[in-house]
C-alpha cells in the first residue's frame, strides 16, 4: 500500500468543517467520494485536524493509502476532477509507511483576517471579519508577545473539548496591515479548540480598549476563560499550513 | 428634492447584474427595493454604467432623489439595514439638481484579477480568473501601450450591443503582481460593452505567445472583433470608480 499525502485548499463557507458527520455537508466526506470515484473502494482520509464551519484552509493536510499505480504527481487533478468547486487538491507526495496527517504534525500555522471599514464589505463578507470601530494596533501586538512560548493555555478553549493536554507553544504571532485589511497569523505546535478565535477576540477587546494586559496574564496563571474576550467569528480563518519532520 | 449620489460596492456572484430586468435578481433591484423600505416611495434610480452577471464592484455609483430630510451622512446606514449581505452604500453625498450618475461621469475605473496557479483555487473562484499556463508579461506590458489614447474600439465590443459612438480614450493600463495574483486595471472616459474582457482575454493571448502585437494593431485598424482573443470570464471584473468633474 501507499501512503499518499495531500494538501488541500478551501472555502469553508458552504461546508459543515471538515469532519465527516451524519448531517451536513464536510470536506472529509467530498475527499473520501471523490477518492471512491477514483479508485473504486472505501478510503479512510485522515486529516491533519478539524476545522469549523466557516472556517477556510490554504493549507490543510491529509493522508490516505491506496494500491493504486497512479503517478503521484498526477494526483491532485485526478482527485479534483471529482471535487466541487469549493475544494481543490493541490499537492501530493508518497510518504513512509508510518507518516500520519495529524500524528506526525510537528506544527501548524493559521492566519485570522479582520476588516477595519466603516461600513460591512459584501466581497468580504464570508472572508474576514468586520470590525467598524477604532483598534490600536500597537497595544494588540504588546499583548500579543505575552502569548509567545509554551503556556498552559486551558482558558483559551471552548468548553465541550475534551482535551486533557492543555499545553501548547506559540513561536510567532504576526500582524500584517495593508490598508484596511489586518491579517494576524499564528504559528504553534497546536491549537485548542477555537484558540485562535478565542485570541483574537481578546485582542480586538485589548484593541479598543476594553482588555489589557492583565486579562492575558490572569488568564494564563489561572486558566479561565472569563478574563478572555468572545470568539471572533469562523470566517475570518484560515488554516494556512501544517508542518512536519523534514523527513516528512 | 434632494439629489443624492450614493457609492456601492457589491459581490457579482448571486446577482443576475446590475441592471433590473424581468428575471433574475439585481443589485438595482435590491437598492430600489431597500429605498422602498426606508421612505414608501417607488424611487428611481440611476447607476452610472451596467455590470453583467458575475462582475463585482468595489465603487459602483448611483443617484436617486428623496424628499426625505435624513441628513447625508446617515443614509448608507440607513440604506443598509435594508439590504442584502452581497450589497452595500458605503457613501452617500448631496449633489446639485443636474448631477446624473450616468451622464456626468468623465470616466471609470476597472479591475480584472487573473491568479496563475497550476490547480483552481476554491477561495478565488468567484473573484478571479484561473490561469493554469505560464504567461509573458513583458509581452503583455508592451501590448498594453498599443491601446493608450483615443481609438474607435469598435471591435473590442461584443455584437449585440447598439451604441453608436465607440471612440473611446484609455489613460492607464497598469499591471500589479503579487505572487500567485495579478491585477491589470483600466481607466479611461469610458468602456464599450465587454470592453475589458476582450482587452484581458486578448492580452493572455498575447502572454502565452498565440497572438501578438499586430492583432491588436489590426483591430484597431479593421475594427474587427476576429482578430481579439476570447472574452474573459465576468468574475475576474471589478469596477473601482467612476469620475465625475470635481464640482461632482
Amino acid at each position: 500500500m501507499r501512503n499518499i499525502k495531500i494538501e488541500i485548499q478551501y472555502d469553508g463557507t458552504n461546508f459543515s468543517g471538515w469532519q465527516m458527520q451524519t448531517n451536513g455537508r464536510t470536506v472529509q466526506e467530498e475527499i473520501v467520494k471523490a477518492l471512491y470515484k477514483l479508485t473504486h473502494k472505501q478510503i479512510s482520509l485522515h486529516g491533519a485536524g478539524r476545522t469549523d464551519a466557516g472556517v477556510h484552509a490554504k493549507g490543510q493536510v491529509a493522508n490516505f493509502k491506496i494500491e493504486s499505480s497512479i503517478p503521484t504527481s498526477k494526483i491532485p487533478s485526478a482527485i479534483n476532477r471529482f471535487l466541487p468547486e469549493d475544494v481543490s487538491v493541490f499537492r501530493a507526495a508518497e510518504m513512509p509507511e508510518n507518516f500520519h496527517a495529524r500524528y506526525s504534525a510537528t506544527g501548524k500555522k493559521y492566519s485570522y483576517l479582520i476588516y477595519l471599514d466603516t461600513y460591512r464589505n459584501p466581497l468580504l463578507r464570508n472572508y474576514g471579519y468586520h470590525i467598524p470601530y477604532e483598534i490600536n494596533l500597537g497595544k494588540m501586538k504588546a499583548a500579543s508577545k505575552l502569548l509567545i512560548g509554551t503556556h498552559d493555555f486551558r482558558g483559551f478553549m471552548s468548553s465541550g473539548s475534551s482535551i486533557r493536554d492543555t499545553v501548547r507553544r506559540i513561536d510567532e504571532i504576526e500582524f500584517k496591515k495593508n490598508e484596511k485589511n489586518l491579517w494576524i497569523s499564528f504559528q504553534g505546535n497546536g491549537f485548542l479548540y477555537n484558540m485562535v478565535r478565542i485570541i483574537v477576540g481578546t485582542f480586538l477587546e485589548i484593541g479598543r480598549g476594553r482588555f489589557d494586559n492583565v486579562n492575558i496574564v490572569k488568564a494564563l496563571e489561572t486558566g479561565q476563560r472569563q478574563y478572555l474576550g468572545p470568539t471572533a467569528p469562523p470566517h475570518g480563518l484560515y488554516l494556512d499550513k501544517v508542518f512536519y519532520y523534514l523527513t516528512h
